[in-house]
């Protein structure tokens, strides 16, 4: 069995796509256990809509909830009745494997870095998002996407390997081709932190560095892994966002301009919903959090049920597929090697 | 009369549209000069199918050409006899104001510095586009696109100063509202260089600052200029291009897929065509390189010959409303300030 907590507030529509995300991981998967913190008569309210394996799903009452007004410091520290910090408390002292949550990113990352701690040999835990590509059916991890606004070469040379042994082990990508975001794609661009850290992938054993990837090529295929500072990662993925819905708003403002186009937006409905739900993260999971002592998922803010369900989906391969392990050995070899040479 | 150079060489697609966008400018402004650099011969036999006011229309001899695939510094050094390499020469040591150019960013970078030099108070000369935003009909600039791949806190807050100069001079845009690149919006967000940044945007006199700006807000009309190291604003940009050439391919695809989606796009076609045009460059200027002691700008290198109109009346604008003068006075005032303070 492996034993999943999901926090079951925090998101816009929660605790009901929680819930609903949670009944459905149990359907379909035959070796999970769930544990939904959060407002206990609440949540019996809503599970009593549905129809489901009870000997494998537990509640833990919490009545307090961390938003994302709150400061996410402050809130790890005295909110000891969130139905977050109740989870890491579960997650930190019984024998859970992970964690899914779809609230404060900010409180997720405070509380995963003082509750839980890292795996020996991380630097720097990191937030990594998998979205699908335009070209081709495949998919891309981006590494850090905004846990640690500033690194070093040694921190960014480590989430190529922790984000190779992730898709390799949740996603079975084999050999992830690995990218350094950069400004160009010739060995010598960029500033120092890039001219460093390409040196270092290129002599990293445990990843299949190819090169710079431009910030165009993101979507590209060319790339399993782009590696990154925090800032730009973020930066990268929120103008992808931003730029992604300005243009379907654009495509949308057309179709409804006149009889004429409407006609000619009822012939493409369903072919574009194909494209809208190519983009649209409620069919993928949420982004993992890479480098931490258990498996944590952060799922979007306004997740649907679908959504919550992909996050538990993408904790329990995560921790059903040794991926933990698999990562602190790495990391183990590499400071070996890096004491012996 | 203002005196513009115009590369003739470089772009993908050049001498053919530099001539073609030189000519249009002579049509359509009356107190232009302008002088093409480039094969003499060449350029002589595709003037011959235009008519244009010859007065005003000088070629100056230039053999060579710098590609995309010279060392920028290398060629600047050694190509003496290429078509930018000239124009620079005549900017420096004749009575131009201007000088547009659609060949490789590099090598015009490297030349200005080195050539021109920069205007006096100028920490670090940073390379602008200007963009329409998806909300409203208004535009957006970005400063540093990439010219500085490493910033000081005091650099960034300069191109804030040097940019708003910019709109309100070349593009009449009153009081630009500044936002600063950032991974969120509260005050205390982002990296040590962001946080600084912050507190000298804040007391900056010259510029409206209106706090921080996120990656998906570049194309919201929230931002009349947006400022940061030219690293992230390099991701920024490519991100923006890949995705929206992205999803408009997606759409693309959508259309040809079958009998109806084909009828579908008819009826859709020229409104369609309205969105790809709002995001097409061609009908907007280049990237200006602010702060060198003569306006210099930079053109995409598939530039169409209306794209190139469309630059040397930027570069037109820039000179005819002493822009330069401007940014000299400003910074003089500021370098005053920061000595009184």
């Amino acid at each position: 069995m492996i034993k999943i907590i999901v926090d079951a507030m925090g998101g816009d529509n929660s605790p009901n796509v929680n819930v609903e995300g949670s009944v459905s991981a149990l359907s379909k998967i035959s070796d999970i256990e769930i544990t939904l913190v959060g407002p206990e008569a609440t949540l019996n309210d809503l599970l009593k809509n549905f129809d489901y394996d009870k000997t494998r799903l537990k509640i833990v009452n919490a009545d307090d909830v961390i938003t994302c007004n709150d400061k996410p410091t402050e809130a790890i520290r005295t909110k000891k009745e969130s139905s977050l910090y109740k989870s890491y408390e579960l997650l930190r002292t019984q024998d859970y494997g992970g964690m899914v949550s779809i609230g404060s990113t900010g409180a997720i990352l405070v509380g995963a870095i003082t509750r839980l701690g890292r795996i020996k040999g991380v630097s720097r835990p990191a937030l990594v998002p998998v979205v699908p590509t335009i070209e081709g059916d495949g998919i891309v991890a981006l590494c850090d996407s905004g846990a640690n606004a500033e690194c070093f070469s040694n921190q960014i040379n480590q989430f190529a390997t922790m984000g190779s042994f992730y898709l390799e082990k949740a996603f079975g990508v084999k050999n992830p081709r690995v990218g350094l975001l950069n400004i160009g794609a010739e060995e010598n661009k960029g500033d120092n932190l890039r001219k460093e850290t390409y040196q270092l992938l290129k002599g990293n054993k445990h990843i299949n560095f190819v090169g710079n990837a431009e910030a165009r090529e993101y979507l590209s295929g060319k790339f399993d892994l782009i590696v990154c500072d925090g800032f730009s990662g973020n930066v990268l993925l929120k103008a992808i966002e931003g730029a992604c819905m300005g243009v379907m708003k654009l495509v949308k403002h057309t179709f409804l301009k006149n009889l004429k186009t409407k006609i000619g937006a009822l012939l493409l409905k369903k072919d574009l919903y194909a494209v809208k739900n190519k983009m649209d993260y409620n069919n993928y999971g949420g982004a993992a959090l890479l480098g931490v002592s258990k498996t944590v998922v952060k799922g979007h803010g306004n997740s649907k049920g679908k959504s919550v369900f992909k996050c538990i989906e993408q904790a329990y391969t995560m921790e059903k597929s040794g991926l933990r392990t698999a990562i602190t050995e790495g990391l183990k070899e590499e400071t070996k090697e890096d004491d012996e040479g």
